[in-house]
Protein backbone atom coordinates (compact mmCIF):
# COMPACT_ATOMS: atom_id res chain seq x y z
CA UNK A 1 0.00 0.00 0.00
CA UNK A 2 1.33 3.00 -0.89
CA UNK A 3 2.04 5.86 2.05
CA UNK A 4 0.25 9.68 1.58
CA UNK A 5 0.99 12.57 0.52
CA UNK A 6 -0.12 15.64 1.72
CA UNK A 7 0.35 19.61 1.06
CA UNK A 8 0.16 22.12 4.03
CA UNK A 9 -0.04 25.47 2.78
CA UNK A 10 0.67 26.72 6.13
CA UNK A 11 1.68 26.23 9.54
CA UNK A 12 -1.84 27.18 10.49
CA UNK A 13 -2.98 24.45 8.81
CA UNK A 14 -1.10 21.72 9.94
CA UNK A 15 -3.40 19.69 12.41
CA UNK A 16 -5.69 18.28 8.97
CA UNK A 17 -2.70 15.61 8.48
CA UNK A 18 -1.44 13.13 11.58
CA UNK A 19 2.08 14.38 11.11
CA UNK A 20 3.54 12.02 13.96
CA UNK A 21 2.97 9.60 11.37
CA UNK A 22 5.10 11.08 8.52
CA UNK A 23 7.79 12.93 7.49
CA UNK A 24 7.50 16.53 7.43
CA UNK A 25 9.44 18.68 4.97
CA UNK A 26 9.59 22.21 6.09
CA UNK A 27 9.71 24.39 3.12
CA UNK A 28 10.83 28.14 2.82
CA UNK A 29 11.56 28.77 -0.20
CA UNK A 30 12.74 32.95 0.57
CA UNK A 31 14.88 32.66 1.74
CA UNK A 32 15.43 30.10 5.21
CA UNK A 33 15.30 26.84 3.63
CA UNK A 34 17.28 27.30 0.41
CA UNK A 35 20.08 28.74 2.65
CA UNK A 36 20.33 25.61 5.14
CA UNK A 37 20.80 23.96 1.39
CA UNK A 38 23.38 25.88 0.91
CA UNK A 39 25.54 26.42 3.52
CA UNK A 40 25.03 22.32 4.59
CA UNK A 41 26.53 22.69 0.54
CA UNK A 42 29.43 24.25 1.72
CA UNK A 43 30.37 22.10 4.12
CA UNK A 44 27.88 23.49 7.28
CA UNK A 45 28.66 21.04 10.85
CA UNK A 46 24.89 21.76 11.82
CA UNK A 47 22.53 24.63 12.26
CA UNK A 48 20.67 25.63 14.67
CA UNK A 49 17.48 27.76 13.38
CA UNK A 50 16.17 30.41 16.23
CA UNK A 51 13.41 32.45 16.13
CA UNK A 52 14.65 35.95 17.57
CA UNK A 53 18.02 37.77 17.27
CA UNK A 54 18.71 37.60 21.09
CA UNK A 55 18.32 33.89 20.85
CA UNK A 56 21.15 33.60 17.84
CA UNK A 57 23.37 35.81 19.76
CA UNK A 58 23.46 33.45 22.28
CA UNK A 59 24.92 31.01 20.35
CA UNK A 60 27.95 33.22 19.81
CA UNK A 61 29.62 32.26 22.84
CA UNK A 62 29.46 28.77 22.35
CA UNK A 63 31.14 29.09 19.19
CA UNK A 64 28.89 29.54 16.73
CA UNK A 65 28.41 31.76 13.73
CA UNK A 66 25.36 33.45 14.01
CA UNK A 67 22.89 34.60 11.08
CA UNK A 68 20.44 36.79 10.29
CA UNK A 69 18.85 39.76 8.76
CA UNK A 70 15.85 42.27 9.58
CA UNK A 71 14.20 44.19 7.04
CA UNK A 72 16.82 43.26 4.29
CA UNK A 73 19.95 43.98 6.45
CA UNK A 74 22.62 42.27 8.17
CA UNK A 75 21.87 42.57 12.07
CA UNK A 76 24.40 44.54 13.56
CA UNK A 77 27.58 42.22 15.20
CA UNK A 78 26.31 39.23 13.41
CA UNK A 79 28.36 36.80 11.11
CA UNK A 80 26.33 36.56 7.90
CA UNK A 81 22.54 37.89 7.03
CA UNK A 82 19.95 35.50 5.59
CA UNK A 83 21.18 35.33 1.97
CA UNK A 84 22.19 32.25 0.32
CA UNK A 85 25.01 33.89 -1.21
CA UNK A 86 26.51 34.66 2.80
CA UNK A 87 26.85 30.17 3.15
CA UNK A 88 29.25 29.89 0.09
CA UNK A 89 32.41 31.39 1.75
CA UNK A 90 35.06 29.41 3.38
CA UNK A 91 34.29 29.71 6.93
CA UNK A 92 31.42 28.27 6.38
CA UNK A 93 32.80 24.49 5.93
CA UNK A 94 32.90 22.45 9.54
CA UNK A 95 30.97 25.82 11.12
CA UNK A 96 28.46 25.75 13.70
CA UNK A 97 25.95 28.00 12.24
CA UNK A 98 22.82 29.55 14.64
CA UNK A 99 20.12 31.46 12.33
CA UNK A 100 17.43 33.33 12.84
CA UNK A 101 14.02 32.86 10.56
CA UNK A 102 10.22 33.82 11.13
CA UNK A 103 8.41 31.89 9.44
CA UNK A 104 10.98 28.86 8.57
CA UNK A 105 11.47 28.35 12.44
CA UNK A 106 7.62 28.61 12.83
CA UNK A 107 6.70 25.77 10.60
CA UNK A 108 9.43 23.52 11.98
CA UNK A 109 8.48 23.97 15.32
CA UNK A 110 4.74 23.55 14.65
CA UNK A 111 5.80 19.84 13.53
CA UNK A 112 8.11 19.35 16.37
CA UNK A 113 5.30 20.33 18.83
CA UNK A 114 3.34 17.84 17.01
CA UNK A 115 6.11 14.97 17.49
CA UNK A 116 6.28 14.67 13.59
CA UNK A 117 8.54 11.29 12.96
CA UNK A 118 11.23 13.44 11.09
CA UNK A 119 11.32 16.68 9.63
CA UNK A 120 13.31 17.32 6.91
CA UNK A 121 14.18 20.94 4.71
CA UNK A 122 13.21 21.40 1.30
CA UNK A 123 14.00 24.00 -1.25
CA UNK A 124 15.07 23.83 -4.88
CA UNK A 125 18.89 23.27 -4.53
CA UNK A 126 17.77 19.79 -2.67
CA UNK A 127 15.00 18.95 -4.39
CA UNK A 128 15.86 15.94 -6.29
CA UNK A 129 17.77 14.18 -4.04
CA UNK A 130 15.05 15.07 -1.12
CA UNK A 131 12.51 13.38 -3.27
CA UNK A 132 14.39 10.38 -4.02
CA UNK A 133 15.26 9.75 0.01
CA UNK A 134 11.14 10.98 0.42
CA UNK A 135 10.57 7.44 -2.02
CA UNK A 136 12.93 5.80 -0.53
CA UNK A 137 11.68 6.01 2.71
CA UNK A 138 7.93 4.55 1.77
CA UNK A 139 6.69 6.43 4.57
CA UNK A 140 3.61 9.36 4.72
CA UNK A 141 4.97 12.73 3.87
CA UNK A 142 3.61 16.34 4.68
CA UNK A 143 4.90 19.34 2.77
CA UNK A 144 4.67 21.94 4.68
CA UNK A 145 4.63 25.63 3.39
CA UNK A 146 5.92 27.90 6.16
CA UNK A 147 4.22 30.63 4.35
CA UNK A 148 4.41 34.62 5.64
CA UNK A 149 2.78 34.88 8.87
CA UNK A 150 1.30 31.73 8.85
CA UNK A 151 -0.79 32.97 5.38
CA UNK A 152 -0.39 31.28 2.11
CA UNK A 153 2.75 32.36 -0.01
CA UNK A 154 3.20 31.35 -3.68
CA UNK A 155 6.79 30.58 -3.80
CA UNK A 156 6.36 27.76 -0.72
CA UNK A 157 3.02 26.49 -2.55
CA UNK A 158 4.66 26.43 -5.80
CA UNK A 159 8.04 24.26 -4.52
CA UNK A 160 5.36 22.04 -2.60
CA UNK A 161 3.35 21.54 -6.03
CA UNK A 162 7.12 20.86 -7.82
CA UNK A 163 8.05 17.90 -5.24
CA UNK A 164 4.55 16.49 -5.63
CA UNK A 165 4.61 16.28 -9.35
CA UNK A 166 7.74 14.90 -9.08
CA UNK A 167 7.24 12.00 -6.63
CA UNK A 168 3.16 12.06 -7.10
CA UNK A 169 3.10 8.47 -8.04
CA UNK A 170 4.88 7.03 -4.79
CA UNK A 171 2.03 8.06 -3.08
CA UNK A 172 -1.83 8.32 -2.73
CA UNK A 173 -3.12 11.20 -3.43
CA UNK A 174 -5.14 12.16 0.00
CA UNK A 175 -6.33 16.25 -0.54
CA UNK A 176 -7.29 18.72 -3.06
CA UNK A 177 -4.16 20.98 -1.71
CA UNK A 178 -2.29 18.78 -3.77
CA UNK A 179 -3.65 18.96 -7.29
CA UNK A 180 -3.77 22.55 -6.40
CA UNK A 181 0.16 22.71 -5.69
CA UNK A 182 0.77 20.59 -8.76
CA UNK A 183 -1.16 23.02 -11.35
CA UNK A 184 0.12 25.94 -9.52
CA UNK A 185 3.72 24.69 -10.30
CA UNK A 186 3.00 23.91 -13.94
CA UNK A 187 1.76 27.05 -14.62
CA UNK A 188 5.01 28.73 -13.03
CA UNK A 189 7.08 26.86 -14.34
CA UNK A 190 5.81 27.95 -17.39
CA UNK A 191 5.41 31.44 -16.81
CA UNK A 192 7.92 31.84 -14.25
CA UNK A 193 8.42 35.68 -14.81
CA UNK A 194 4.94 36.20 -14.74
CA UNK A 195 4.46 34.43 -11.31
CA UNK A 196 7.70 35.89 -9.66
CA UNK A 197 6.32 39.50 -10.94
CA UNK A 198 2.82 39.00 -9.23
CA UNK A 199 4.33 37.03 -5.93
CA UNK A 200 3.84 39.59 -2.64
CA UNK A 201 7.47 38.22 -1.22
CA UNK A 202 9.12 38.13 -4.44
CA UNK A 203 7.74 42.04 -4.75
CA UNK A 204 8.92 42.74 -0.81
CA UNK A 205 12.87 41.14 -1.60
CA UNK A 206 13.19 43.09 -5.28
CA UNK A 207 12.17 46.02 -3.42
CA UNK A 208 15.19 45.61 -1.07
CA UNK A 209 17.51 44.72 -4.06
CA UNK A 210 17.66 40.98 -3.19
CA UNK A 211 16.85 39.93 -6.62
CA UNK A 212 20.10 37.84 -6.81
CA UNK A 213 18.43 35.86 -4.06
CA UNK A 214 15.22 34.68 -5.81
CA UNK A 215 16.75 34.05 -8.94
CA UNK A 216 19.14 31.80 -6.83
CA UNK A 217 16.47 30.28 -4.73
CA UNK A 218 14.94 28.71 -8.37
CA UNK A 219 17.85 27.04 -8.89
CA UNK A 220 17.33 23.01 -9.18
CA UNK A 221 19.93 20.51 -7.59
CA UNK A 222 22.59 22.82 -6.89
CA UNK A 223 23.63 21.48 -3.88
CA UNK A 224 23.35 17.34 -3.02
CA UNK A 225 22.21 17.60 0.91
CA UNK A 226 19.39 16.28 3.48
CA UNK A 227 19.36 18.50 6.32
CA UNK A 228 17.28 16.87 9.04
CA UNK A 229 16.38 17.63 12.46
CA UNK A 230 18.00 16.03 15.26
CA UNK A 231 16.94 17.67 18.68
CA UNK A 232 16.86 21.51 17.94
CA UNK A 233 19.77 20.89 15.23
CA UNK A 234 19.94 20.24 11.89
CA UNK A 235 22.54 18.11 10.39
CA UNK A 236 23.14 16.73 6.59
CA UNK A 237 22.38 12.93 6.47
CA UNK A 238 22.90 12.98 2.54
CA UNK A 239 25.36 10.22 2.16
CA UNK A 240 24.53 8.61 5.24
CA UNK A 241 24.36 4.52 4.82
CA UNK A 242 22.00 4.14 7.83
CA UNK A 243 20.71 8.02 9.07
CA UNK A 244 18.97 6.14 11.96
CA UNK A 245 21.86 4.69 13.58
CA UNK A 246 23.38 8.82 13.08
CA UNK A 247 20.41 10.35 14.33
CA UNK A 248 21.16 7.87 17.36
CA UNK A 249 24.57 8.51 17.76
CA UNK A 250 23.69 12.41 17.38
CA UNK A 251 21.23 12.31 20.04
CA UNK A 252 23.36 10.32 22.44
CA UNK A 253 26.09 12.88 22.55
CA UNK A 254 23.21 15.73 22.67
CA UNK A 255 21.88 14.06 26.02
CA UNK A 256 25.73 14.39 27.27
CA UNK B 1 -8.25 54.50 -4.30
CA UNK B 2 -9.14 50.97 -4.98
CA UNK B 3 -10.40 48.81 -2.56
CA UNK B 4 -8.61 45.81 -1.69
CA UNK B 5 -9.32 42.28 -2.16
CA UNK B 6 -8.48 39.11 -0.51
CA UNK B 7 -8.98 35.49 -1.22
CA UNK B 8 -9.29 33.25 2.10
CA UNK B 9 -8.99 29.65 1.35
CA UNK B 10 -10.50 28.70 4.39
CA UNK B 11 -12.19 29.87 8.01
CA UNK B 12 -9.07 28.76 9.67
CA UNK B 13 -7.46 31.60 7.53
CA UNK B 14 -10.35 34.49 8.43
CA UNK B 15 -7.43 36.68 10.74
CA UNK B 16 -4.95 38.06 7.98
CA UNK B 17 -7.77 40.31 6.62
CA UNK B 18 -9.31 42.68 8.37
CA UNK B 19 -12.90 41.87 7.67
CA UNK B 20 -14.34 44.19 10.15
CA UNK B 21 -13.82 46.50 6.82
CA UNK B 22 -14.89 44.13 4.01
CA UNK B 23 -17.72 42.79 2.97
CA UNK B 24 -17.15 38.57 3.03
CA UNK B 25 -18.32 36.49 0.16
CA UNK B 26 -19.16 33.24 1.39
CA UNK B 27 -18.75 30.31 -0.64
CA UNK B 28 -19.54 26.69 -0.72
CA UNK B 29 -19.92 25.73 -3.60
CA UNK B 30 -20.82 21.69 -2.76
CA UNK B 31 -23.14 22.71 -2.04
CA UNK B 32 -25.06 25.47 0.40
CA UNK B 33 -23.85 28.28 -1.17
CA UNK B 34 -25.62 26.92 -4.76
CA UNK B 35 -28.34 25.78 -2.87
CA UNK B 36 -29.17 29.00 -1.15
CA UNK B 37 -28.85 30.67 -5.09
CA UNK B 38 -31.44 28.70 -6.05
CA UNK B 39 -33.58 28.77 -3.23
CA UNK B 40 -33.93 32.45 -3.79
CA UNK B 41 -34.12 32.32 -7.21
CA UNK B 42 -37.29 30.27 -6.64
CA UNK B 43 -38.70 32.94 -4.55
CA UNK B 44 -38.29 31.82 -0.78
CA UNK B 45 -38.09 34.67 1.43
CA UNK B 46 -35.77 33.97 3.78
CA UNK B 47 -33.34 31.36 4.69
CA UNK B 48 -31.55 30.62 8.04
CA UNK B 49 -28.58 28.75 7.65
CA UNK B 50 -27.37 26.27 10.96
CA UNK B 51 -25.34 23.65 11.62
CA UNK B 52 -27.08 20.89 13.53
CA UNK B 53 -30.38 19.28 12.32
CA UNK B 54 -32.01 19.67 15.98
CA UNK B 55 -31.94 23.18 15.91
CA UNK B 56 -33.11 23.21 11.86
CA UNK B 57 -35.88 20.90 13.67
CA UNK B 58 -37.11 23.69 16.03
CA UNK B 59 -37.72 25.87 13.30
CA UNK B 60 -40.09 23.42 12.19
CA UNK B 61 -42.38 24.86 14.67
CA UNK B 62 -42.42 28.26 13.76
CA UNK B 63 -43.66 26.79 10.26
CA UNK B 64 -40.10 27.09 8.66
CA UNK B 65 -39.36 24.30 5.66
CA UNK B 66 -36.67 22.39 7.05
CA UNK B 67 -33.88 21.31 4.88
CA UNK B 68 -30.78 19.24 5.52
CA UNK B 69 -29.16 16.12 4.33
CA UNK B 70 -26.00 13.85 6.59
CA UNK B 71 -24.34 11.83 4.24
CA UNK B 72 -26.41 12.24 1.13
CA UNK B 73 -29.53 10.93 2.49
CA UNK B 74 -32.60 13.43 3.76
CA UNK B 75 -32.73 13.83 7.18
CA UNK B 76 -35.92 11.89 8.52
CA UNK B 77 -38.80 14.36 8.59
CA UNK B 78 -37.01 17.19 6.84
CA UNK B 79 -38.76 18.66 3.72
CA UNK B 80 -35.74 18.92 1.71
CA UNK B 81 -32.31 17.62 1.32
CA UNK B 82 -29.60 20.00 0.01
CA UNK B 83 -29.29 19.28 -3.45
CA UNK B 84 -30.18 22.69 -5.67
CA UNK B 85 -33.10 20.42 -6.83
CA UNK B 86 -34.80 20.45 -4.01
CA UNK B 87 -35.26 24.19 -4.25
CA UNK B 88 -37.06 24.40 -7.44
CA UNK B 89 -40.61 23.44 -6.12
CA UNK B 90 -43.48 25.60 -5.77
CA UNK B 91 -43.55 25.13 -1.96
CA UNK B 92 -39.93 27.04 -2.04
CA UNK B 93 -42.08 30.73 -3.25
CA UNK B 94 -42.46 32.97 -0.09
CA UNK B 95 -40.90 30.45 2.22
CA UNK B 96 -38.95 30.60 5.06
CA UNK B 97 -36.99 27.87 5.50
CA UNK B 98 -34.08 26.66 7.74
CA UNK B 99 -30.89 24.63 6.11
CA UNK B 100 -28.19 22.91 7.72
CA UNK B 101 -25.21 22.81 6.38
CA UNK B 102 -21.44 22.41 7.79
CA UNK B 103 -18.62 23.95 6.77
CA UNK B 104 -21.08 27.09 5.06
CA UNK B 105 -22.24 27.81 8.46
CA UNK B 106 -18.98 28.04 9.95
CA UNK B 107 -17.66 29.97 7.45
CA UNK B 108 -20.33 32.49 8.19
CA UNK B 109 -20.45 32.47 11.47
CA UNK B 110 -16.78 32.75 11.89
CA UNK B 111 -17.39 36.43 9.85
CA UNK B 112 -20.23 37.12 11.82
CA UNK B 113 -18.35 36.40 14.64
CA UNK B 114 -15.32 39.37 13.78
CA UNK B 115 -18.36 41.87 12.62
CA UNK B 116 -17.54 41.36 8.79
CA UNK B 117 -19.23 45.17 7.52
CA UNK B 118 -21.26 42.52 5.42
CA UNK B 119 -22.27 38.75 4.28
CA UNK B 120 -23.04 37.92 1.25
CA UNK B 121 -23.50 34.40 -0.33
CA UNK B 122 -21.75 33.56 -3.20
CA UNK B 123 -21.54 30.51 -5.82
CA UNK B 124 -22.01 30.13 -9.79
CA UNK B 125 -25.45 30.89 -10.09
CA UNK B 126 -25.41 34.59 -9.20
CA UNK B 127 -21.43 35.18 -9.84
CA UNK B 128 -21.99 38.37 -12.30
CA UNK B 129 -24.77 40.00 -10.60
CA UNK B 130 -22.86 39.62 -7.51
CA UNK B 131 -19.74 40.59 -8.96
CA UNK B 132 -21.55 43.91 -10.05
CA UNK B 133 -22.70 45.05 -6.83
CA UNK B 134 -19.63 44.09 -5.16
CA UNK B 135 -17.63 46.68 -7.45
CA UNK B 136 -20.48 48.93 -6.97
CA UNK B 137 -19.93 49.42 -3.46
CA UNK B 138 -16.26 50.39 -3.57
CA UNK B 139 -15.70 48.64 -0.51
CA UNK B 140 -12.85 45.95 0.72
CA UNK B 141 -14.26 42.19 -0.46
CA UNK B 142 -12.80 38.93 1.35
CA UNK B 143 -13.57 35.65 -0.65
CA UNK B 144 -14.04 33.23 2.04
CA UNK B 145 -14.06 29.59 0.91
CA UNK B 146 -16.06 27.40 3.04
CA UNK B 147 -13.61 24.45 2.48
CA UNK B 148 -14.19 21.09 4.15
CA UNK B 149 -13.44 21.13 7.91
CA UNK B 150 -11.85 23.49 7.34
CA UNK B 151 -9.14 22.49 4.80
CA UNK B 152 -8.86 23.94 1.28
CA UNK B 153 -11.34 22.36 -1.44
CA UNK B 154 -10.63 23.00 -5.08
CA UNK B 155 -14.62 23.86 -6.17
CA UNK B 156 -14.38 26.66 -3.27
CA UNK B 157 -11.12 28.28 -4.41
CA UNK B 158 -12.04 27.99 -8.31
CA UNK B 159 -15.10 30.34 -7.31
CA UNK B 160 -12.96 32.42 -6.01
CA UNK B 161 -10.38 32.78 -8.37
CA UNK B 162 -13.31 33.26 -10.31
CA UNK B 163 -14.99 36.25 -9.02
CA UNK B 164 -11.15 37.86 -8.50
CA UNK B 165 -10.54 37.04 -12.27
CA UNK B 166 -13.87 39.34 -12.51
CA UNK B 167 -13.49 42.03 -10.37
CA UNK B 168 -10.22 42.45 -10.20
CA UNK B 169 -9.38 45.52 -12.12
CA UNK B 170 -11.49 47.35 -9.37
CA UNK B 171 -9.52 46.34 -6.68
CA UNK B 172 -6.45 46.14 -5.20
CA UNK B 173 -4.20 42.91 -5.35
CA UNK B 174 -3.85 41.90 -2.04
CA UNK B 175 -2.61 38.12 -1.04
CA UNK B 176 -0.53 35.65 -3.42
CA UNK B 177 -4.09 33.86 -2.49
CA UNK B 178 -5.89 35.81 -4.86
CA UNK B 179 -3.09 34.76 -7.73
CA UNK B 180 -3.29 31.14 -7.27
CA UNK B 181 -6.93 31.35 -6.87
CA UNK B 182 -7.14 32.95 -10.40
CA UNK B 183 -4.58 30.50 -12.00
CA UNK B 184 -6.43 27.81 -10.35
CA UNK B 185 -9.54 29.08 -11.92
CA UNK B 186 -8.24 29.59 -15.26
CA UNK B 187 -6.69 25.70 -15.26
CA UNK B 188 -10.24 24.49 -14.36
CA UNK B 189 -12.13 26.50 -16.75
CA UNK B 190 -10.24 24.76 -19.74
CA UNK B 191 -9.76 21.45 -18.21
CA UNK B 192 -13.11 20.82 -16.01
CA UNK B 193 -13.55 17.49 -16.27
CA UNK B 194 -9.92 17.01 -15.21
CA UNK B 195 -10.60 18.97 -12.26
CA UNK B 196 -13.37 17.57 -11.30
CA UNK B 197 -12.24 13.86 -11.42
CA UNK B 198 -9.55 14.47 -9.28
CA UNK B 199 -11.05 16.67 -6.53
CA UNK B 200 -12.00 14.86 -3.20
CA UNK B 201 -15.39 16.49 -2.59
CA UNK B 202 -16.51 15.56 -6.00
CA UNK B 203 -15.67 11.91 -5.54
CA UNK B 204 -17.38 12.11 -2.39
CA UNK B 205 -20.67 13.30 -3.76
CA UNK B 206 -19.99 11.22 -7.40
CA UNK B 207 -20.14 8.23 -4.50
CA UNK B 208 -23.39 9.38 -3.64
CA UNK B 209 -24.55 9.72 -7.39
CA UNK B 210 -24.94 13.10 -7.05
CA UNK B 211 -23.65 13.88 -10.24
CA UNK B 212 -26.58 16.31 -11.29
CA UNK B 213 -25.74 18.25 -8.32
CA UNK B 214 -22.23 18.80 -8.90
CA UNK B 215 -22.72 19.86 -12.76
CA UNK B 216 -26.08 21.91 -11.27
CA UNK B 217 -22.94 24.08 -9.43
CA UNK B 218 -21.20 24.56 -12.33
CA UNK B 219 -23.92 26.59 -14.40
CA UNK B 220 -23.57 30.55 -14.15
CA UNK B 221 -25.96 32.95 -13.46
CA UNK B 222 -29.40 31.15 -13.83
CA UNK B 223 -30.21 33.12 -10.80
CA UNK B 224 -30.30 36.78 -10.16
CA UNK B 225 -29.94 37.40 -6.94
CA UNK B 226 -27.93 38.60 -3.71
CA UNK B 227 -28.39 36.61 -0.40
CA UNK B 228 -27.37 39.01 2.37
CA UNK B 229 -26.87 38.24 5.46
CA UNK B 230 -28.91 40.03 7.88
CA UNK B 231 -29.15 39.13 12.06
CA UNK B 232 -29.23 35.65 11.57
CA UNK B 233 -31.33 35.71 8.43
CA UNK B 234 -30.16 35.58 4.89
CA UNK B 235 -32.60 38.37 2.54
CA UNK B 236 -32.18 38.46 -1.25
CA UNK B 237 -31.23 42.13 -1.84
CA UNK B 238 -31.27 41.75 -5.80
CA UNK B 239 -32.61 44.98 -7.25
CA UNK B 240 -33.02 46.69 -3.76
CA UNK B 241 -32.14 50.30 -4.63
CA UNK B 242 -31.41 51.01 -0.99
CA UNK B 243 -30.63 47.72 0.33
CA UNK B 244 -29.70 49.52 3.57
CA UNK B 245 -32.78 50.69 4.10
CA UNK B 246 -34.02 47.45 3.68
CA UNK B 247 -31.81 45.91 5.89
CA UNK B 248 -32.67 48.42 8.72
CA UNK B 249 -36.30 47.46 8.37
CA UNK B 250 -35.41 43.54 8.89
CA UNK B 251 -33.60 44.56 11.50
CA UNK B 252 -36.27 46.57 12.79
CA UNK B 253 -38.26 43.91 12.55
CA UNK B 254 -36.49 41.08 14.26
CA UNK B 255 -36.09 43.28 17.21
CA UNK B 256 -39.58 42.81 17.59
Amino acid sequence: MRPYMHVCNTPALIDHFDVSKAIVVVIDILRATTSMCVAFGNGAKLMVPVEHIEEARAFREKGYLIAGERSGVQVEGFDMGNSPYSFMEDHIKDAKIAITTTNGTRALKAAQQRNAREIVIGAFPNITILGDWLIEQNQNVCLLCSGWRENETMEDTIFAGAMAQKIRMHFKPYQDTTLMARTLYKNANTRKRYFLRNSSHFNRLVHLNLQNDVKYSMRRDTHNVIPLLIGDELYDIAGKEDYKAFKKEILGKQLT
